[in-house]
């Protein structure tokens, strides 16, 4: 095993454990960081200084001609380019930060509200009290204070009571224009919201602060209908039956409640604290968090039941936080392009930047949006869950155990999560695997891997000794079982998986381009989104052929998971929310299929790409 | 008994029963029309204009004066001036009625439109078929035929297979900009509502078809709180504790259900096409209705929970029509003042005349409403509930047996509701016969009733026959007991009951008018709301002194039960609605209490004014 590091990030307060020798920006990733490298990693336009402190590799030459001798001495780096050698803290200055990240995570720390503007917010009132000269009834004394908001009955029955016992003081907790609740005392500090992304594999879910715009816990867990099978299809089959939409709605109504209890356990907030929740997921998955037949999204024409986000009260859906919090979900494009592209839509700014964009969200299914100008143009491909681990012999999440980075090099190199012993490969750990096998000639381009009596010849005894056969298909074995460990062996089918899955993004992306009227190399900006681990490197995507040969490294982007992301912002600020919306509406959805190159482009793409 | 005269109303199809003799405009006034007589049935105005039918009697002089030759012998009358001779129908146009009648029950007969623009609307669309080059959600697809409306889970969750299942066609039921329902075919006929006038005695309720703007039922019931006690205080203080305003809440929505269920009959209209329901009563009525703790109302300084109207879930209270339904509650001015005296302001359009206008709404209390310009001021008295029967020994609710109306002249003749056996006395026969043994000199201007021993010389014979001694105290024999009734006696108590109503009411005035630094001259029209029967004759109303004196009979009006009068207004007209909002808010309220002077007005007004 490879030497691991303990990376903490600053103020943020994360710690992940990386391979020496990682860049500062994938280790920063890990943490759910995400540093803005606009240069592509060049290190031109120097926007990822970091400062480090502990172990300090020496600084490149890049590094030596953009900082001085001062910074450098007093520990700046750029993430870019410097390495982890060693146990450090890495101080992450929030202008280093990339913007989607900037604006919720970072805005709250300078005190700054102007960018954390939640739906969600609190007032501490201090009332007169009533007397015969001024017997103006308690929720028009708290409207005169808070502005015209409504409230509901359940409200209205206690306020008497509260006013009366505080003196008539107290906070008043507001979303919109409803009264959530009054509340004894000044509460104003404590305000909650949790934002999930549903995935139809993994469930994300996250609790931020409102008042800071903070984020203050974050959990995973598996999205438990995948027993009932790990494709979308499959639920929607059996979401297609009353009985069997119950049963799915009622286990990511666990799910999600298991990931709410872990979260307000490690931030010690009560689940009454949490007014707002969020939920960007696939069409498929928020319909049947919403308890909607998803019939219709299984037979042409895929058609959603619903298309703007959906604002209700999260009792309704069966989830357990404050009893008047509100559900935000969010707004859907198509039957396959769903909330979960929309909220990364939003967390990317996608189609602010100059000139075409192009947003590649990998999960179970890929979507794909490209945006040129005040045009949207927006599709999913049956991608299949390769990239989450799942239909992947020794596949996994990217969890504890999981390997989530191999690089060949005098040897066979791998990072484990959670610094334990390997017990699968999770997306990213898949994807370099594939590559360094591609590389060193033990897979060739139409994706065989060969048999040990087939190696090339400068392949090397340390690669050779891995590549067997098993059950008489050729395998390679790149963790050995121990007394703990099972090992972890990449087989012929997995690498079928993952050609299907790259083969169907890559066709999506060209037709996405051809229909716009562009090529490869019109892409300004190409953001690669997905919870598959770590960041998939951008050398080893393209040798895979995940994106088409002929885009600039410098211009591929890895946004981490920007649906958890954009589920954040719609948390914390309404102009987010607002903006989803608008986007959804804009989108022309791509129906794939229909393209009379698809299956041409597909096939194709299955091929690897010549290095 | 004397002859009663069926009489029936074209084109609304009431039909009542009065005595021979009566005015058509009392008349119509109990089958719940209200003829509007500007001149105060002068016969100068001849704006109530009847055409009658069957029995009609010879023109007065003032008929002939104002009406053709032609138009006499059509059957054209003045309402005013005519007298039911017997059975007849008589043609009200809608020319010919209160305004506030008019803007509701009338405007929906000419087919306009414009002036009845209810909350809940239906609209029926044919969407086109989804395909895969038109692939819009099927809530968006909806959402570009009806309006960015909202729609709760309930409705997305059905709204896919009905779709389906109607070709893509059906009725879209909207409220504001909620979608309340999706339903099969073309329902945009049946669409109905139902306004409620909750006394703290009486709840009336009305079914109107929101089509058309048209009552379709009515009907009333004693309010089952009662069984706690017939005042407001009673049900404040039981209400003040959570089990009690469990009861309380209970009872009241069995009343209101059981007249739900017989509104629902009558028209043969289904609960679930009541798509929104109205509620105008006292504050605290309203309050027991919310289930909100009322215990405020019962301490200084009386403070309501709270004030702008309350638009809720009709579910929310707990009442079945619609489950979408919405549910609205009137506002209030003060703890009591309610929102049955809003209701009555806007349904009279108080404050829209020339000049200062007086509303007093009788009902168990009495509200007293003066608008000068664009200043309200409003009070309540604590007037008891003698006007809706209550406290009287043979008090009973304007229902089947109560005698209603009472005239002395060459013997003594009164009208018994439905035509049958008297059994009590209600609201405006308690005030008919008070008037007339104050004129007969069998009660004396304190009140005293005077024994048989010291009756006047000129009591004649009828009457001597009937003041007897009841236990000792002096008591009027009204109706003899008979085998299927137990007959009707006035008793001195009932006179002290009556005396405390009307004194409490006259110093309310008298305050309210020296607030405003006007006096009774000043008044140009006096409005007399309250669902106390048939209408109080305004000779006997200032007989017993329930107004002050100096008030030109032209200048009263009786509108009725102004209360549910308002109720309908709100659900027909949202103009109407937010009218009430308005002038709730734009009220003074005036705490009477607070006046130095109220002690002493009140004790004068006790003592019945000289003839």
């Amino acid at each position: 095993m490879d030497q691991q590091a303990r990376v903490t990030f600053e103020p943020h307060g994360r710690a992940v454990f990386v391979l020496t020798g990682t860049k500062v920006v994938e280790a920063a990733g890990r943490g759910g960081l995400t540093i803005d490298t606009p240069c592509g990693g060049a290190a031109t336009c120097g926007k990822c200084r970091v400062r480090i402190r502990g172990k300090v590799c020496a600084p490149t030459a890049e590094e030596r001609a953009r900082l001085s001798e001062a910074e450098l001495a007093d520990g700046w780096r750029l993430a870019c380019q410097s390495s982890i050698c060693g146990e450090c803290i890495v101080e992450v200055p929030e202008t280093s930060l990339f913007a989607g990240q900037h604006q919720i995570l970072e805005d709250a720390q300078t005190g700054s509200e102007t960018d954390v503007l939640p739906a969600v917010r609190k007032q501490y009132v201090q009332l007169a009290e009533p007397s015969l000269d001024d017997d103006v009834p308690d929720l028009l004394r708290l409207q005169a204070a808070v502005g015209p908001v409504e409230a509901g009955l359940d409200v209205i029955r206690h306020l008497g009571r509260r006013l009366r016992e505080g003196g008539f003081a107290g906070t008043a907790a507001l979303t919109d224009h409803h009264l959530i609740d009054f509340e004894p005392g000044d509460t104003t500090g404590r305000c909650h919201g949790a934002a999930f992304d549903i995935g139809t594999t993994t469930v994300v879910g996250s609790l931020l602060d409102l008042v800071t715009g903070r984020e203050v816990a974050i959990d995973s867990a598996m999205n438990s209908q995948v027993r009932f099978g790990d494709d979308v299809l499959s639920r929607i089959e059996l979401g297609s039956d009353p009985a069997g939409l119950e049963e799915l709605r009622t286990e990511i109504l666990k799910t999600v409640g298991s990931i709410l209890g872990r979260l307000c356990e490690q931030a010690r907030v009560g689940r009454e604290e949490i007014y707002e929740i969020t939920f960007a997921g696939n069409t498929t998955m928020q319909h049947l968090l919403c308890g909607i037949d998803p019939a219709q999204l299984g037979c042409v024409p895929f058609v959603p039941a619903y298309g703007r986000s959906l604002i209700i009260p999260a009792a309704d859906l069966g989830i357990a936080i404050h009893p008047r919090a509100q559900a935000v979900v969010f707004p859907v494009i198509g039957g396959f392009v769903g909330g979960d592209t929309v909220a990364g839509m939003v967390s990317t700014r996608l189609g602010e930047g100059q000139g075409p964009e192009l947003m590649v969200d990998i999960g179970t299914n890929g979507e794909i949006v490209l945006a040129v100008e005040d045009k949207l143009w927006a599709s999913s491909t049956a991608a299949g869950p390769a990239f989450e681990g799942a239909r992947i012999s020794c596949g996994m999440r990217a969890t504890a155990g999981a390997i989530e980075k191999v690089v060949f090099d005098d040897g066979i190199h791998y990072s484990v999560i959670g610094h334990v012993e390997p017990v699968g490969l999770c997306g990213s750990g898949l994807v370099d695997l594939t590559a360094e096998l591609l590389r060193s000639g033990l897979v060739n381009s139409v994706g065989r891997m060969l048999p040990p009596d087939e190696l090339p010849d400068g392949a090397g005894e340390a690669l050779a000794r891995r590549a067997v056969l098993d059950g008489g298909q050729p395998a390679f074995v790149l963790a050995e079982p121990t007394d703990d460990s099972p090992g972890v062996v990449l087989r012929q089918k997995d690498i079928r998986e993952l050609q299907l899955a790259t083969g169907a993004i890559r066709a999506g992306i060209t037709i996405l381009l051809k229909q716009a009227g562009l090529s490869v190399g019109d892409l300004k900006r190409v953001l690669i989104a997905g919870g598959f681990g770590s960041f998939i490197r951008r050398n080893n995507a393209q040798r895979i052929g995940l994106l088409p040969p002929g885009i600039d490294h410098s211009r591929i982007h890895y946004v981490g998971n920007a649906s958890l992301a954009g589920a954040k912002w719609a948390l914390v600020s309404t102009n987010a929310r607002n903006r989803g919306e608008h986007l959804a509406r804009l989108a022309r959805h791509v129906e794939l299929s229909r393209d009379t190159d698809f299956q041409m482009e597909f096939a194709e793409a299955m091929i690897f790409p010549d290095q």
